[in-house]
């Protein structure tokens, strides 16, 4: 030991310096998982944008941008706050200190990023429930009511430490949180609305009220969308702990992905043997179903339980989502073009659910032990608690705002619009013009046009 | 303390150890950041090739193919050299030390890796403004032309510690040397290239030159091309500091972030609005432009301001572009179809200006102490004097490289060519064959053929 | 020094914290390189949809959404274990004890992830040169088999530590072990199900067979594809070290890295001009094959070799890619539509042998010294071997696969199915229905219907 070192003040040093690193790796880690998430919103697009008609494609597309930005202008206005603000806050609702990011904490940026990329899939769930008959102008409002205000409300209960449900229920990646919020809502959206002209119709020979398909116009995109999907559910799940650096952050890390992995994968594999002993055919529509609802299902707990509970919970997680679909088309007469709410509702639920049995309380803490592991039936009792308590909470909102703006006549869109496609009324053209169109609108829109210009 | 260990030596390999992960942590997060930068290659070709006609989609898509190509040999063989290298430099060029990466130290080809991306970007915005009339060898040239020289050498004045604007002008993420340097780029070839044929008529019930839209094939594509460049300018903005390691660093980088999703999201907004009372529709290529250019005039700044201070410059940058497309369009008569030079230029100079006003000293240093924190004007006086330079070269060199391809007769296609679409002059067929057309074809080809093989 | 502290203890204490974010970084690295690696599957999807006519689109795209959940089922079945499992093990085949990752060890579940990625990719590559006569219940056969039993087999071989390969075959991002796997088992695939009905004509002029372009209805999505692939190549070959933490690692990657983007670029250039002074058109087909041929050929060595190195295995690979598909076009008459195995085996095989010449012993270590660096030709004869091995195995597992698929009369559809197309055929519908086509499929279901719901 040289006399110019203190070891004590060199140990503090390298101390101050392993903490720093510590922080780096896991800010670094939720960028990195905000990033891969944010591409979600593509990937919704292209699934919505493939599964209905043509004439709709540029307001579905145009949604999905503008979900992207009105969901950060709520989120940065009020919503971060209300889910986590201080001033005023209580166990139902954050405070006023953080709005605007008026006194976020430098570090709290990329926290702040990461959940606006939440905000923003919750919003656009709903969009795949009410698309190709909704007013643009109603996407806007609901886009910046429910991640400004509805969402935010849910995931103060759940995620702030002062939220009535933190350490009572357990909902890591937002099954309840962000899909049964968002599948809520989307349901509501759908019922309120009403089915597409046509979808439902009258078979005489059947002596009932049928379910008609009409087919997406792109399956092609479709698929896309899903494939970014799952990429985007690796970063959703896999980031939901914020946090990657030490062993219990990334052995849990690594977890969840695996578990998001193999939820979907069986999931997608049950659905798919299913349509095809049901319709005859290799659907995609059961598969994305499939795909998409295990992957939900795993949201809830995909850091707490073992590679055999995603195996299960992704083959219920998909078989109650072709089953809600299949409720919705035969029984309820509700029309959900994406399905949206049967993946997210009725997963997410599932999700919700299995976490109290398959729980190991080595990844969740002995506080959410699972029943399997000889837990109590009470983690079931606050995981339905938190269920009823985010429907109850969506349907009340989400009710009073779609039903309001259905009041007003800013929801649904006339049946004249409807025939010919919201891109034409509402967007100002086609989305698939073809190469001469330009032509003819020019001649129309200028009859007085002589000559071309040099 | 045991016999067998001496502090000093131990906490030196400590030390030793902790700088590695420093350096390694810095690494992995600019390998990361580059690659989702790289995405924005497909990000700008989608949105061409939905913003454009569809007989010149496989043009522009192999255009945006090669670009990436081409970048990578010219900023191999001489471009990173010219920005970085030493044998020779000076303060206005760098030096032929770093060419075929000869002399390149091993940790630099990360480095190498992330500056080629940009280097390709500031290529790629040159082919919207060019497009459907540009002859493909004109695309190889100048791309090999723009990453190879002209953008290395601004990237030389601001970013190598001898460039004579080095630490005088503030531009973090390129908002000068990339997006500027495009953008010039853009309108003066989209100038001297002329506008498409029939863009611009004479109307004689106006009584002068009009506009006409010539809408492009695939809305889809567009929206979806635009966000994967939202994703992809979360590491553009997000790596530009090259560091995420320490807590000034993951605090910057957080920050940045956070600017380029307000700067984006209220871009989006404001011509979101302004299209729809200038048009009575919610327009896509206004929304467009407004979130594109609201995330470019946040590139200069992007790590330097407050959240508020994203707001403004994205509304500033967004209003700014939609004015240039409007100023192209019906006062300048340039024909820049992707609006180009609208995006990179307009609201790459308004956020060179604003960073002036708004760079918060805490975080950009004392010696950028921006107006509005007391700061002096010279700071305002050298934005733009690198404004200046940037526009200056740019305009010169790419003057030089279009006027020349004019004048050999290599840059504009012919008439007919236009016709018909370069797919089938230059590229052997077109984009979207339909599913028999190969039958025809093979049945001209051969027409010979009798019998079909078993 | 304090009382209070031991610095002994203290440093232990360090030391443990420092290993600690070693490992975490590594495991952050291969999480977020296999995420962006699974894109590649969207990427694959892309391209073939791109490639082949619309009347197949579905199949093709439901293809690879179910190739990445079918290889997910089989990887964590069987795959990883018989690649890396312990009882029962030996030099040729791994054991029983990693079966539905029964023992697997926590940490263990971030490698699962990454190199269940890679068996999708391997399984993918076939699905390309089988595409447009395939039953689909054939690709749900082949993806488990290859994920779950042909590639595992191979993957131990050379990666674990038991494997006869192992420490004498240098095939670091598995040009042999994935590409040429691939590579093999596509043209095995294609040979036995024959050419599309219409690609080889009898020419009387000729007087020869010759080979008819069946051109791709989507040339965007193609191109598309590509850059995903390029995307996800960086990742492929980037984090194939698994470990980024420490110079030795991050240097490696950055090389990695770089040499992925030279080769793909050179090749690329390579392979335009060439189909430009062979058919006198720029070629996207070309184009691709020669980016994906040089990319491919890096993945052997792609933490090997120098950048010039790079270049010219990006060229060979290039055109030794090209030369594979005119000999299958103009000479075998394998009809591969994606050209699939001349990409991943031709490629794949140049870089096996490249490596041999090219590495460079500081980073590929003693035992492998290039020849170039004065190493032994044995390490060409060892790389000969592994590629002997690969192609042998796949050939004859494969073989028997498909050969016994065909013999069932499980792997190609009928003429008239072949006519149609799949999508009708297999999976209830055109990708691509007009807007009205559900009217008069509804019309034709319900022929008794008389009045549309309310």
């Amino acid at each position: 030991m040289t006399d110019a070192i203190d070891p004590a003040m060199e140990i503090a040093d390298l101390k101050a310096q392993i903490d720093d690193l510590y922080a780096s790796i896991d800010i670094f880690f939720v960028l990195t998982m905000g990033i891969v998430c944010f591409l979600m919103q593509a990937g919704f697009g292209l699934l919505e944008v493939g599964s209905i008609r043509a004439k709709n494609a540029s307001n579905i597309m145009l949604k999905n941008m503008m979900d992207a930005s009105v969901s950060a202008v709520a989120y940065y206005l009020i919503g971060y706050s209300i889910a986590y603000g201080t001033d005023g806050s209580n166990s139902f609702i954050g405070g006023t200190s953080l709005m605007a990011l008026n006194t976020l904490s430098p570090v709290d940026y990329i926290y702040w990023f990461f959940n606006y990329v939440f905000a923003g899939t919750t919003a656009t769930i709903v969009s795949g429930a009410v698309c190709e008959r909704c007013q643009f102008k109603a996407y806007l409002i609901y886009s910046f009511a429910l991640a400004g205000f509805i969402y935010p409300v849910c995931s103060h209960w759940i995620w702030d430490s002062s939220g009535f449900l933190n350490g009572k229920v357990y909902d890591f990646a937002g099954g309840g949180a962000v899909h049964m919020v968002g599948g809520v809502a989307a349901a509501v959206g759908a019922y309120i609305l009403g089915p597409r002209k046509g979808k439902f119709i009258y078979s005489e020979e059947k002596g009932k009220k049928v379910p008609v398909e009409i087919p997406g116009h792109n399956a092609t995109l479709a698929v896309l969308g899903t494939l970014i999907l799952w990429f985007g559910f690796f970063a959703f799940n896999g980031g939901s702990s914020y946090t990657i650096a030490g062993e219990a952050q990334y052995l849990a890390t690594g977890r969840a992905v695996v578990v998001t992995t193999l939820g979907g994968a069986f999931g997608g594999m049950l659905t798919m043997f299913w349509g095809y002993f049901a319709t005859g055919a290799w659907d995609i529509a059961w598969v994305i179903n499939g795909l998409l609802g295990g992957m939900v299902a795993t949201c809830s707990g995909a850091n707490a339980q073992e590679a055999w509970a995603a195996v299960i919970v992704g083959l219920l997680g998909a078989a109650v989502t072709q089953s809600q679909v299949l409720l919705f088309e035969h029984v309820l007469f509700i029309d959900d073009p994406l399905n949206a709410s049967a993946v997210h509702l009725g997963a997410g639920a599932v999700g919700m659910i299995w976490v109290a049995f398959c729980a190991n309380p080595e990844y969740a803490g002995e506080d959410f032990t699972g029943i399997f592991y000889g837990g109590s039936w009470s983690f079931l009792g606050w995981q339905i608690v938190g269920m009823i308590a985010y429907s109850s909470w969506t349907m009340l909102t989400s009710g009073l705002l779609f039903g309001g703006m259905n009041y007003m006549g800013w929801f649904r869109i006339s049946d004249e619009e409807e025939e010919v496609g919201i891109d034409i009324t509402e967007h100002g053209g086609k989305a698939y013009p073809l190469d001469d169109e330009w032509m003819s609108k020019a001649s129309v829109e200028e009859e007085s046009v002589e000559k071309v210009a040099a």
